[in-house]
């Protein structure tokens, strides 16, 4: 089971590899919002994510007779790049399963931190048995994007040094997709923050946290379909009853919102987020009695964008 | 005449109404450029660029009486934005000449920081003249943008603040356009760290200052053309002789640079600089034997960017 002592422990073991963000605030986005928002910026974290947090923490809490094997994972996201850089931080191999519809830039960039990646067909079933395979003939260790306690802790230390400069928040709030960030999160401020509230924010097109936490029981996404690509996962299996426990609410936000957030934020801050990391703004604006007055700490997911590619010129 | 001394007044008197920017770096482009790089980052400054420093230390200059009736410009840029909150941080009126012809979305801005825009025809003649007739009818002083010693001092605290930070920079670059943030950088490095050089960057396009100061007299630009529209205008009077006095050295870079830098920053930093702070960049990463394993501190002059026309995407 994840507390904080796992936390605190994840917090110092990847000190030493990961950058302490700052967070930011803007009076302009204050203004707008009716309320004091602490902006938590993971895209100023190595590889432009949080996913570093729980990497790092999963990749070198590993003893090291099975670290030496090295590592594998089937992403195309922030998760392969944080696992193929952590590895390399530890000097051992990551193994990336990767779809060939993948992004050359992608491929490029998991390469580029030393990864070895094996290609297939790209569909869950081709993903899990390659994985499979992979892990069979080199004894290296499977690690899950989001459903792993290592993980959890890992992502969990975002919300503890957010809360460790902001002690007095009244809420904390996480974008949700497979639930890694926002189980991390709610643990550290259950702990840290008793009284604070926590809050997910999730796109209408890949609701499938919010419906499972009405329903008391995992609902899987079928075909989501949303701007904010790092949140199209479905909650895991060790993330949901932590976000039963220790979540408030879940806020859904349609595309335009979180567009219009997102372009919000690189006029007025003048720092490039991704779409994922727009949805707790979006979800701030759209509840503006729930949220008058308050101040709320706001984990900033990542900064990976196409710049090719920006949504509100498309 | 601007000393030192000037420039540290101008830091005492805009500290209650400026942001103290961070400096931040990046291991990424350091790699890249072969040198450690500090960004001194106006982006982040009150209107979204270092010409708050200037208009705010010279509002707040101003004897009691002079105030009273306001301030004068003409501009369409940022030093109009930023006169205009300046003035309304004092409580006192903003006067700004804009050519007919200048963005609805700077003209709200303005507005919106309470100043009181004066529509003229978009040609020098006319916009000097406008400004004339309004300084008789209002009685408004007249802050030049760069021509003028109390902006010259204001823009100098950018580089101080950078010094007090990193006291042992080899180099502190800045861009050129009409000179005021080069010119005070150029009295900050030359007073707070001897031993370091100033080195300026310049569009191709707009090459006024590095021709001027290779002939040693000024030679103004001729119809100027570049992507950075932050360095289109001449160098002052006052400017200049500073800069032929502190400056090391003049490098011109064209607009394929430029952009080639400035999605650099944006790709690997997460932040949102615009064309005209991309320029010393990109004449680093052209200089690589005069820089190489260099402390090299830059100006990011500022972040106010049309996220509409995005130069690699036009």
């Amino acid at each position: 089971m994840v507390t904080i002592k796992e936390i605190q422990a994840a917090a110092q073991r990847i000190a030493p590899h990961i950058h302490r963000t700052p967070v930011l605030t803007c009076e302009a986005i204050n203004l707008a919002a009716g309320c004091r928002l602490f902006f938590k910026c993971e895209n100023f974290q190595k590889v432009g994510a949080f996913k570093m947090r729980g990497a790092t923490n999963s990749v070198f809490s590993l003893p090291e007779e099975y670290a030496a094997r090295g590592v594998a994972t089937h992403s195309s996201g922030n998760h392969a790049q944080a696992l193929a850089l952590a590895a390399s931080l530890r000097g051992t191999k990551a193994y990336i399963v990767m779809p060939t519809s993948a992004p050359a830039v992608k491929r490029a960039a998991v390469a580029g931190y030393g990864a070895e990646i094996i290609d297939c067909e790209p569909t869950l079933q081709a993903r899990e048995e390659t994985l499979e395979k992979v892990v069979k003939r080199t004894g290296a260790v499977f690690i899950h994007p989001y459903d792993n306690e290592r993980i959890i802790a890992g992502q969990g230390t975002a919300a503890l040094e957010l809360l460790e400069e902001q002690p007095q928040l009244d809420v904390v709030m996480a974008p949700v997709g497979g639930g890694g960030l926002l189980s991390g999160t709610a643990l550290s401020t259950q702990a840290m923050a008793p009284n604070a509230s926590v809050i997910a924010a999730e796109p209408c097109g890949a609701d499938d946290a919010a419906r499972s936490f009405a329903a008391g029981h995992i609902i899987p996404s079928f075909q989501p379909n949303t701007i904010a690509d790092g949140l199209l996962t479905s909650l895991g299996q060790l993330n949901f009853p932590i976000i039963q426990e220790h979540v408030q609410a879940i806020w859904t936000v349609d595309d335009a919102a979180i567009i219009t957030a997102m372009r919000l934020v690189w006029e007025r801050m003048k720092i490039i987020i991704e779409p994922s990391s727009a949805v707790c703004l979006a979800a701030v604006l759209q509840h503006p009695l729930e949220t008058a007055g308050k101040s709320i700490g706001i984990i900033i997911s990542g900064g990976n964008v196409d710049l090719d590619h920006l949504p509100w010129l498309s």
